[in-house]
């Protein structure tokens, strides 16, 4: 089933899903961020089907966020680097991973982003870079210098809400 | 077609991703935090089809991540509201959004989290809250208290691929 593309939708969002393009994907990147090159080593992590992975790394090279480079010539062999666009992914997979270990673990997290140095498990939260404001309250979204008008509506639309509900 | 599910297991992301479960359910949840609640409010935003959007919010209420309450009872009328858990889910649509702005948007961002009293634009960046550094660098996946076999193997794979690429 060809899912829906939201490629053409204005949300940086949907955007970004669009990209990213399938739920495989951001297992193999996290599996790139775990230190996985070669296409054994995506497919031993991930128990997925060799078509599939072969699909999916190509979508991510076409995607730029994964970078192809030969290793071998005699046999041909190729393995898989994060560029500059798919390492600026981490952040996706840091709070998927938060919000995993928060809510769907009660045995306890089997995985942590902790401090290379000190070993201390770190509590991920977004922030603001500029004011340094933990972004959980105080933030929302709003219309960027290049909104659509159907940006702007679904925006105000959202201000007129929440002014009904008080 | 059914995708396989990662429910089962130890890895927080998949699990994330398992429990949210389609594409569908993040563009709900973004247009939920946009302050949308109604049937009709989702479909338009959306664009999508009436019984896709019924599945995706009967799966986002059996997952915890939506609350259904009845606003009206002639004619019997839903709306949608974030529980505790939805509202945690914030952070992973935060990030996407500023992934989407900073590689996906060449006319400039659309849309923007901004702060609520100043309306100036945020730059959102994980951070640790415990020791305040920004985990862009300087922290890496580590086994946590309940981590099984595989993942210990996992992420010790990791560390040797980082040594022997030196």
């Amino acid at each position: 089933m060809q899912r829906k593309s939201f490629r053409h939708m204005a949300c940086p969002i949907a955007r970004s899903l669009d990209q990213v393009g399938e739920w495989w994907s951001i297992l193999i990147l996290r599996d790139a961020f775990y230190g996985a090159t070669r296409f054994d080593e995506f497919q031993k992590g991930l128990d997925i089907a060799p078509n599939m992975l072969t699909r999916r790394l190509k979508a991510l090279v076409e995607g730029g966020m994964l970078e192809r480079r030969r290793y071998s010539e005699r046999p041909p062999r190729d393995e898989y680097l994060l560029t500059g666009r798919g390492r600026d992914f981490q952040p996706v997979l840091q709070t998927l991973l938060a919000w995993g270990n928060r809510h769907l673990a009660p045995e306890g997290p089997s995985i942590v982003y902790a401090h290379t140095e000190t070993g201390v498990a770190a509590d991920p939260v977004v922030t603001d870079r500029i004011s340094g404001l933990p972004m959980d309250s105080g933030f929302e979204p709003m219309a960027g210098p290049a909104a659509t008008e159907a940006v702007i509506r679904k925006i105000a639309g959202r201000r007129a809400t929440k002014e009904r509900q008080g």
